[in-house]
């Protein structure tokens, strides 16, 4: 799919990963609506992204985006080509703690709610209006990304909720693009390593710097445009479907 | 670990997988919980077997049933020696229905609280209490076995929410491992192909049907029987830890 | 890494995946040294595109190329960027047929030693040239890309030698990206669904009849220009590193 | 599969977790023929383990060695049950060196040679032989299990050669079992992590202390005896085929 003269959503977007994606996809002709619940001043949107103040986990919050999203397609002519959920929190916190208490419930349900309910919350609605699509010539109506994590894969000791909420994303994103194949819509999630970003800031220091001495090539976190610039290459392949791809600069977090 | 002489609570297991797993257990001399919200007549339980009605879900349920097994424990002077996840519920509902509907958050939001939220509800309460045990000659404290499904790797269309359910299991048997290693508690997955349990009875006729022409060997679902022997394996065996163990025939299920 | 004025090996590169990779590289800038055994005629080679003679299993042969193709460096002044390793072989034969006779080692050797042995001969032989390279503003020297193969994961019957040296071609990216990262050498692999090239067109019409009826979306094999798109991400995007990523339309094959 | 009363070959039995494989189904009823190139005194073996000099990379050699267990089955009237592929070899070279020095060819064929093309010779030519066996009454002719390593799925600096071995090992156990489905034969792999043995004695002990750092539950190394209990649940447990297994002790090996 090209991304010119598309408008797509990005969740997440006022910060991070979301924020390169959405700037990433405007300098190459799109329009981008920015679902995030954290937003700037609404001065700070310009011709061609949109903040709208959005809690993903919310159905209601979301189906009134998206329809404030339909609205300005239909002014811009820009069809909407599809979503990338960015938006997601994380938590450092054992099972059981050195003091014998117990990971809370609520934390656990936190995560997931917003990482794994609140992506597949709006991937479907989105889903939705994509199917109501024309196809383009190869049959394509939109591109639903995910994100995921390696955690997913190697989680870390206290990243039990969070690997939780992004193992959830990368085994759904087969069965969503198998449901939605019909339709032209393709699914793909990233799983990313470290980035330099407000989540990854939030480190401790003890544990930044182990980090560090766990990173292969390159020997630092990754940069949101390079997160941003896979998007693209996954928005514009028609073959990528159905699949978890990492972006990790070839590390793997030993015990930490 | 041993499995004589210790009491394993499991969840689910007044059907299917659990009921073979609770059977299993208890014919090697250990006591077992079910803890499951629809439990048989209470005149079914036996001297080691007794089923408690818990929606793993619930909190305080939970903890009223482990404080149960708690006083049993002290009756019986089998110590507790771990949990085996077995409750579990599935659907078949796709992302977007050909009547253009989309699938309703309710939907994910109850498969994944079951399978998922209430997987991790029980481990966590069952970790606090077994980081109390006193270690066996091996430092060993207990094991925690979790049922994932080859569906958090191959979900299928209509298993959005049943594969994120599943995916979240996988994504949090590492990090959960690494969390309670330093007590000598290990952390398994299990993912089944299908069995033959009231879930798989379920499927309709012609889903089934497709599926058996894409069985390998065994050329049949698998036997409840089957999952309780890995099970007593991995209770039994120390070195494995942190991952997950797919048995399923050597099935993959293609496009149904 | 940069593709214009760069130099770029393409083994296999006279056909399918291979070739469409090449035409890529050179339509953004690069110039590219095809090594394949099978070339077309010495005046089909045109200004950025250079065919040699090489069986990528001799290391003699392999040797004699890459001095060929840094004397060409030398006149060109474009640097050498790495290589795109497309070369390849499959076959199907079962473990044992139907007549009771058993699969020819020779057969075995034969696959393993064009696709992973080969594989590895002519990215090694690059990678200490790519060491003497200047590093660019990132530390970067160069790019070594592999082909592995969606029957790395899920092969089919018949595909116990294919399986084995696509397997053997996953298992080395992580440790070869790791031996490489002190020398901002990156490794990644590809592992291809159906593409539309010479090697699936040998398939018997069955099987691909078979295979039809197993793909998602795109509902189409791939475009050898869609798999050269991803080379073209992945030699640019420098956080790709050390793993393999699936391009497949989201297609699982079952049993066939 | 019961393992008494059959007869299982072991490749590499004479040694480490070949040795505590063989020693575990001899003691649970079975004769065992050791396929070793490097074999303990004549003398050493007893009622029900045999020692056959065999290098599993040649034809020759393990038809032969082959032809003496089936003479031997015709004595002791215990059924070939299968084989478990205990042989391998490791190195430690970088694909480039500190001194400019690339690895060689030689080293990479040789660890392929015996790794995974002698795991596939000996895995055919028993598996010929086990389709003549009558099926039990699972319908079950044999079972072949092979040795992967954690390596093949997070292979360190310097393990480029065996990665690659233990990744073909990964990549052809489904297309071997599904191959061999029909005969009610099954194919499972282990992949174990780091285990007491000649193998891991031969480590530097610099590398070995960091990877002491890197233990989870159990912290130490696996014991050979854990291993061969593994390789018995799996002869013993019919619904497991067609995929590898991680014994590991929840490790997973950052970089050293
Ligand atoms: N940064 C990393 O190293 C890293 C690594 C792996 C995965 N990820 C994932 O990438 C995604 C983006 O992360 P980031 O690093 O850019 O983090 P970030 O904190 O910079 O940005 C996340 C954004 O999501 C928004 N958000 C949070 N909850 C929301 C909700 N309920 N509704 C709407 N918006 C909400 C926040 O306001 C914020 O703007 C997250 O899913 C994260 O888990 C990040
Ligand atoms: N049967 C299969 O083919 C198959 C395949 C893969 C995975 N699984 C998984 O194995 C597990 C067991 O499944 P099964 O096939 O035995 O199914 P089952 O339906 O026979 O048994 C599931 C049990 O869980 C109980 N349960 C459901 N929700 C509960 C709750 N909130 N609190 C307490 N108990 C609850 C049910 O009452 C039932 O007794 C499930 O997690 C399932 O997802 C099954
Ligand atoms: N086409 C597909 O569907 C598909 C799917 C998955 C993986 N792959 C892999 O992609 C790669 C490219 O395949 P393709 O489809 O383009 O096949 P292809 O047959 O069109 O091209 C392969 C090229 O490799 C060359 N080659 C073979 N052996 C060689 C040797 N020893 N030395 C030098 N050159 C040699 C051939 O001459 C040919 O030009 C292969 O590794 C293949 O296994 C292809
Ligand atoms: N020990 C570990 O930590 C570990 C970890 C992962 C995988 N593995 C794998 O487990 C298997 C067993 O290893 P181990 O640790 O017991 O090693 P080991 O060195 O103790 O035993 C290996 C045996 O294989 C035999 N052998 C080697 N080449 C042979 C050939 N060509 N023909 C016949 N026999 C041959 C040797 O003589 C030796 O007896 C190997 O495949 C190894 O790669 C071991």
């Amino acid at each position: 799919m090209k991304v010119a003269n598309r408008t797509f959503i990005v969740t997440g977007g006022a910060s991070g990963l979301g924020k390169a994606t959405a700037a990433n996809l405007a300098s190459h002709g799109a329009n981008v609506a920015v679902f995030d619940r954290d937003i700037p001043a609404p001065s700070s949107s310009s011709k061609s992204i949109k903040y709208i103040k959005v809690d993903v986990t919310l159905e209601q919050n979301v189906k009134e985006a998206l329809e404030q999203t339909l609205s300005w397609i239909q002014d811009s002519g820009k069809t909407l080509g599809g979503v990338v959920n960015c938006s997601g929190v994380s938590t450092a916190s054992k099972t059981v703690n050195q003091d014998g208490s117990v990971l809370d419930l609520d934390v656990f349900e936190y995560v997931v709610k917003v990482n794994l309910i609140g992506t597949f919350n709006v991937s479907r609605l989105v889903a939705s209006r994509l199917t109501l699509n024309k196809p383009d010539k190869e049959g394509e109506r939109g591109v639903i990304i995910m994100v995921a994590s390696v955690a997913a894969f190697e989680g870390q000791t206290g990243q039990v909720p969070y690997s939780a909420s992004k193992g959830g994303v990368v085994g759904m994103t087969l069965p969503m693009a198998r449901d939605l194949a019909r339709y032209g819509i393709r699914v793909v999630s990233i799983a990313p390593g470290l980035f330099e970003t407000g989540m990854s800031a939030s480190l401790p220091e003890k544990t930044r710097k182990k980090i560090d001495g766990m990173l292969e090539f390159p020997n630092r976190l990754g940069k949101p445009e390079e997160f941003g610039k896979l998007v693209e290459e996954i928005i514009t392949n028609p073959m990528i479907n159905g699949n978890t791809i990492r972006i990790d600069g070839a590390s793997r977090l030993g015990k930490l």
